[in-house]
């Protein structure tokens, strides 16, 4: 298959990276590294993006950021900016990608587990990953229409932020970077569609 | 209870009036009608709302749209449209709502059933509906630590819509009014939090 992974040098990317890079045609898509650079907070860069690349049998976005606070500390300055990257960052991919899957084409995106496993200064996060997973159930019946998937994987704290990030996550219990990219590799590769796979 | 009630004036809304007026003070906001008007999609129009209403035991959000379109026509806008409108407006009364509860004080927002029982042309309400359930799921916590509480009401397709939207809701069967308007009641008079309150 030939495989745009956007984020593909990053925590989860450069893993799938790992495991996928012999039997497939990945191009890795970065902010500031990889094959082909994007960024995913601009419409008209993703277009670029594919415009670039041509057709594809796979979409995976594994980036996007939202920020971390007290809820007293919000504002809607600081919700628009989870929005633009991990919200729209994701779906404007999956909307252009569209135009660019070939038959029985998929897509899979990435939210967490804090859409339903909430944290202290998460709720930014908890709003963004649901809102992904929400763009996933409602968008599924229209992409079987046209013969494509989506799907999005929704990983626990995974091991290799789990050192950085333990104070932020009391009692998470990591989630192995195997079994993540297992995630991404299931949406790819079984028929499953409509689905958040969750990996706790 | 003193109780904000923002979209007093809109379908859900009007029923929570009939059903609560007599044994609570409601101050109902609505765009062009109701007691005070406020504009839900810019955020000092909400501060200045609640300058003018003062402190309340309870917020209640009944109004917020997003654009129903396929999937194929779908833009980054038109998705803005609804964050702007039905997921920052409400999540902008809720936060702004902190500094104005009194104590034991509760937020109730609303999402609707396309969050999980999607229908063709609806993809940005299922992800906006399910960015508010997100940001109920992750805000909780810390609402709970100031002694407050905050739910989402999620309701099916509504009776007094029915008529108007059945083609877009083939299969739904309509939530009564009167069972939407419990899930409201519910929210307010007991002590549940962080809950998703379904009316299927």
């Amino acid at each position: 298959m030939k495989i745009l992974l956007v984020g593909g040098t990053g925590t989860i990317g450069s893993r799938i990276t790992d495991r996928l890079s012999d039997d497939h045609d990945l191009v890795i898509a970065g902010h500031s590294s990889g094959d082909i650079q994007t960024d995913i907070t601009d419409p008209e860069s993703i277009k670029t993006l594919f415009e670039e690349v041509g057709a594809v049998d796979a979409v995976v976005v594994t980036t996007g950021s939202a920020p971390m606070k007290p809820i007293d500390q919000l504002t809607n300055d600081d919700f628009l900016e989870g929005v633009q990257s991990k919200m729209m960052g994701q779906i404007n991919v999956a909307l252009t990608a569209l135009d660019y899957l070939n038959d029985n084409g998929s897509v899979t995106l990435t939210s967490g587990i804090l859409s339903h496993d909430p944290i202290p200064q998460g709720t930014v996060l908890s709003a963004i990953n649901n809102a992904v997973n929400g763009f996933v159930i409602g968008a599924y019946g229209e992409f079987l229409e046209k013969g494509f998937r989506i799907n999005v994987v929704s990983p626990a704290l995974v091991e290799d932020s789990a050192e950085a990030l333990a104070d932020y996550f009391p009692g998470h219990t990591p989630a192995t970077m195997s079994d993540v990219v297992d995630g991404y590799v299931k949406s790819l590769q079984t028929k499953i569609t409509g689905q958040i796979i969750d990996i706790d």
